[in-house]
């Protein structure tokens, strides 16, 4: 039987909570679940961050790292097992900064997603909440990754935005 | 008999969607639609974002432009005609550019909207759950945005938060 | 007997509506009304800012300023009277431009808000929903803002995020 939360997209803003709470999402299915992180520790802040996260896990998790190559990462985990993605927008700077093609690259995303039996949670910021950014960088990342938002939620079977660490049911 | 929903104000981030939500309220009534756009198209990324919002937009639909004077454009519109207003932020920010007076033009958009007889779809965008900017006329676009939604939230009939392509309803 | 909603945490954007909610909120109350400002009048933008939210307040209310030392400030006040703080994260920028030690100052402000009898309001920015901040400062306050907001949050009866001037129930 297919579980009706099988996709899940955790939406939120920065520090708002939103990897809490997409872990509990995942580590209410049982163990061992898969963490796949697309985090790169670039430098001391990103590698604190990243500490962070890894001191709240405990044992029943499998990390994997996939800052780019995350389609092909997704395709030779065993599908059954509960995963946590964190996070979406992440991958997309990756993916930007590496001048990967994002549109190829999201399609295939969402269709090794789609065709995973276990449930999946999937974590990404909402970033379009703010003024017009100055930089046509920043602006062009902004739009690649509310596109990459809407094509989740579009795709997923519950949307959860998390404020102040409590989720609000979007889907 | 007054349309529960007559005035609908759509708010949502950077690409969340909105004005696609915004454009399915519309032609949920019969056509003709008119389509009121405040963009100008100053540079090759409006233009394209001006394209992209175009080319989404079948037929039926009968567009105005109005960067500025948009309480005159609306005034000769036919009342009963279903309308879609995309956006208020983008007036906003052509009518500081242009020195006009913010107070006056929203007081006599807002009475023109509330005396409409048919349905109005008015989009907008929330910029306000950032950080400070760092500059001036940054924050004063930002209250100044704030405040007109607050506005037209107040005198509409519905209000609608849009993330990542759904619906939230607000009121 | 306990109120329900004895603590409340008001969150909003920029120009939101988050302020003249809260004193709803606590006007709801029989007065005398506190009101625990942590503004500074550090330059006229602000001092003008102060004056919009003095002036909507009428009779009933008495005020107190506490920029720094909020935790003292409302130690001393009659733990029965409805209080309105507004607001949180300026404070938080207020702490930290003062360098003081920000965990042990919220610890004692959540410690303080749980044991007070009366009805209390806090009010604070939700400011993480932007693009990543260019400079590290403003990464540093909203990294703390989100995590002051998520402690709150956690220890509020009920959480209210403003939008456009209305309330959506987060809590």
């Amino acid at each position: 039987m297919r579980d009706p939360d099988r996709l899940t997209l955790v939406l939120g803003g920065a520090r708002s909570g939103k990897s809490a709470h997409a872990e509990s999402l995942v580590t209410a299915h049982p163990a061992p679940w898969t963490y796949v992180a697309t985090a790169q520790a670039h430098d001391d802040e990103m590698q604190a961050r990243i500490g962070v996260h890894q001191a709240r896990r405990a044992t029943g998790w499998h990390t994997l790292e996939a800052p780019l190559d995350l389609v092909a990462a997704l395709a030779v985990l065993p599908g059954d097992r509960p995963l946590l993605l964190d996070c979406l927008t992440l991958w997309l700077s990756n993916l930007m900064l590496a001048e990967r093609d994002i549109e190829a690259e999201s399609a295939g995303l969402l269709r090794l997603l789609a065709a995973r039996p276990g449930p999946s949670v999937v974590v990404s910021n909402e970033v379009g909440f703010g003024i017009v950014p100055d930089n046509a960088l920043a602006r062009r990342f902004r739009d690649a990754a509310g596109r990459l938002n809407q094509q989740t939620a579009a795709a997923a079977d519950a949307v959860i935005l998390v404020v102040a660490g409590l989720p609000m049911k979007v889907k």
